[in-house]
């Protein structure tokens, strides 16, 4: 595609799309329970030595999360409370000596709407919560949805 | 893993930990332009035949998305409102000869936060947005994360 072709995007730069009414709300549907407590010592990425954590659900979600079970891999969406909204460009893993990187192409916490994507296995389920292995998550967290990842579609 | 180990999210229950305080707001930074264009018609996962699609961008959150490159994977963050909020348990596709499902353990657009989470290749960058390849959310669609897929470690 040549830089003409994507005048489909530019045409339509009057269009009010962005107007301020629009603001989500999200509300905690539970927290992370974890040894992790400060952000600094969180590990970047699931792979590098995260500890297990406990998701403790609010009562009121106990239905959305009943057919949760131990095995299954699923995507935990967080609230990363302790980021910065305002940061748009940061220097990937604080290495300043690295070019500063637009955080869309990037994992930092900080960039315009924090929230975290943490793909884990559910290693215990019980009746206010479930265990999961290796989450870099700090305690406290607040998680928003659960998503199982997908498998082949007729299993959906 | 039994039932007793448990203990330690039951134990905490009284924490208030869901008050009612807790809330975060979420803007776009952009919307998704497609052929799609309404919820019914849509595919319900990316790889049954979605269509490409232009994510318009927010000029504000341009120095966020300048390192986007066709050819990155991405996973898109969209806000699915036209979802149900208080929808805890759905039948599977639609098919209620299937047992009703918490939604945790499902995809549905409805559940308490809809969010979607959406993996694509970016196929062209423009100054106002990106295409990407098979994307099955509607157009209108609020944006309000682009992350990049996690390659290996070292490329961080």
């Amino acid at each position: 595609m040549s830089a003409n072709d994507f005048d489909s995007v530019d045409r339509d730069k009057g269009v009010d799309h962005f107007e301020s009414a629009d603001r989500f709300e999200l509300r905690p549907v539970g927290r992370v329970s974890s040894p992790l407590t400060d952000r600094t010592g969180a590990p970047r990425q699931p792979d590098e030595d995260a500890p297990p954590a406990t998701i403790r659900l609010d009562p009121e979600f106990a239905t959305a999360a009943a057919d949760l079970r131990p095995g299954m891999r699923v995507v935990l969406l967080t609230w990363l409370h302790a980021a910065r909204r305002d940061t748009l460009a940061v220097h990937p893993r604080g290495d300043r000596a690295r070019p500063a990187t637009g955080v869309f192409a990037t994992r930092s916490p900080d960039r315009p709407n924090p929230i975290g994507l943490h793909e884990v296995t559910i290693t215990a389920v019980g009746d206010a919560g479930f265990d999961v292995a290796g989450l870099e998550a700090i305690d406290g967290t607040p998680i928003v949805d659960i998503k199982p990842v997908l498998g082949a579609i007729e299993t959906r």
